[in-house]
């Protein structure tokens, strides 16, 4: 991992190494009036009532490959719970090798988010999870391919009609994402800030203390709020100092493609924060993989500030806090393909 | 499941519903010589002591898409443990979009082979894991930069200290493999059919029995033995009549290309049949997905028999009886990148 330097942690530490019981207290009051922990269940969604057989159903979709074009990639290639929910890659490598035109956000906790995908172009997780399978660079698939290839495996048709027993035909692209979107809700990741908000003054150091004030007394907060520390608004890159194009390049407009409205040019969700140290590169370019380089830049750019190199140490120390335990996941067996399971083809369509 | 025609189902059963349970207790005792159910522990292999830390360690390993260059594809990519431990195409995806020359096969039970790969050019597993990650069309990567990235992740470091205690520095290519070989042992699938091995008359349906008795009197047996029901020896793919180049491609001499002997043109180690019912295609080709059509060539090629239809039928209920219980597995966790971690790369190295 990278931490705070030794220096920098002995400094901060011995600042604030006899932080009172008292001041904890404060810092936790103003903490809470900005973010949110984690609830201890799973969250209702929209039109989707989550249960038991939903959640089974979507756990094994989230992970069949036959969900792509080509067998190869299932939701779990571009959005992989063993490392944090994302890829770890700049931009996701998808059909045909080619390359996603934006990082891949984690999963996990993502059910919290305002809405779904860098410029919020879906309302919520069940739109979201149609989007990659359609998409030409990713999973390149069709939704009557997708439901052809579900109902030719008589497991998937009992597993359907277990998660929507009050339907005729279950087996729907609809319900296919319905039931992906049950299964990420349970995607939550209690951290030891969530323990702090909670009430455990123990459960963030001291210097991981004063990068949470930091957070709040310099302006992070002002987007990155809530439960998942972002995801919520929508904010220009740029606003105070636009980066480099290296780092925003100009021919991603952002929101500016949703919405068609001028001020929407460069605008994108706020990121949300959750697990963001073990989730590398940043930004929707992907282009910056040191998480102090993006607090950096993120002050600069959004706050017009330059901050010491010890409070963004301090800050990134508080970065770390907000990475959870990932819940336990029983790797899923899935039902074996049948005659008439479309075939997998790498083939690449002309468009 | 693409199981036994009704009609079909009704001739046999009608011939053979009232197996006494002397009947059953021969065909057991005959099979039983044949070949040998699936041990209760781990297995112990060679050189490679198995422990509870080297099998965590193995797991991490096993699911680790950043053993690969591009980032993209981990060991279960292509054994995918969801879906009968292979992947289920005709011949993999890899690197850059390159297709490999040969079907994957099933990790699951494979510690029991006699060697590793269509041509067993590795002798077991702990020298196979090697070679799909130097493959260039498959993970592309070199033992360098997979030991650098590995201890580039303090925590992969700790996993390694804990596997290999008594080493001064355990993070190596060597054992990596090893771990991942300690995890693949524990990749057992207990069947229906060891059950019925191990004196249960009722874990195989009549039709099974009848199929099972086939397998051995025709001949499949004969190079279709032993534990994994396949897997031991060597054998000219078309003994007695060469199949099609649709299935049997040219280029591809098999065992040949390992022992440079003339004998072993077109020569491939018998396939382990053990879960064959969800591990389609089928042969080194891949290019045949239908498991009845697959007995059927076997038959002809190799034993220079044609089956009826119904023979055909009940021995693909029989191979339906060798799909197992996959292990229950915790899908891991895996350590976050480092600033020192090498980044993923998708380009195609010129060779």
């Amino acid at each position: 991992m990278q931490r705070l330097g030794i220096a920098a942690a002995a400094l901060a530490g011995a600042v604030l190494s006899a932080m009172s019981p008292v001041l904890a207290d404060d810092l936790r009051e103003r903490a809470n009036a900005v973010f949110k922990p984690l609830p201890s269940t799973v969250p209702a969604v929209k039109d989707n009532r989550i249960t038991p057989e939903k959640i089974e159903l979507g756990k094994a979709l989230f992970f069949d490959p036959r969900l792509s074009a080509s067998g190869v990639f299932s939701c779990n290639s571009c959005h992989n719970l063993a490392t944090g929910g994302d890829d770890n890659l700049e931009t996701s490598i998808g059909h045909g090798w080619q390359k996603g035109p934006r990082n891949a956000p984690t999963a996990l906790n993502s059910v919290f988010n305002e809405a779904q995908f860098w410029d919020g172009r879906a309302e919520d997780l069940k739109a979201q999870a149609k989007g990659p399978i359609q998409a030409g660079v990713e999973m390149a698939n069709t939704p009557q391919q997708v439901v052809t290839t579900l109902e030719s495996m008589p497991q998937y048709v009992t597993w359907f009609k277990a998660a929507f027993p009050d339907e005729k035909e279950p087996v729907t692209f609809d319900n296919m994402a319905k039931a992906i979107e049950a299964f990420e809700a349970t995607l939550l990741t209690p951290s030891p800030f969530d323990k702090f908000l909670n009430g455990d003054d123990l459960a963030l150091t001291d210097v991981q203390k004063t990068g949470l004030g930091l957070f709040m007394d310099k302006g992070c907060a002002g987007c990155h709020s809530g439960i998942n520390v972002g995801g919520m608004g929508y904010y220009p890159f740029g606003v105070q100092e636009k980066p480099g194009a290296e780092i925003l390049p100009e021919g991603d407009k952002g929101r500016f493609t949703v919405t068609a409205t001028a001020d929407d040019q460069y605008v994108f969700r706020a990121a949300p924060l959750r697990n963001v140290a073990v989730t590398a590169p940043y930004f929707h370019s992907g282009k910056v993989w040191d998480l102090r380089q993006a607090v950096a830049i993120m002050s600069t750019s959004q706050l017009g500030t330059e901050l010491t190199a010890t409070e963004i140490d301090a800050i990134v120390e508080f970065l770390h806090g907000l990475t959870g335990d990932v819940p336990r996941i029983e790797y899923p067996v899935l039902p074996a393909e049948t005659a008439t399971t479309p075939r997998p083809t790498s083939e690449i369509l002309k468009k």
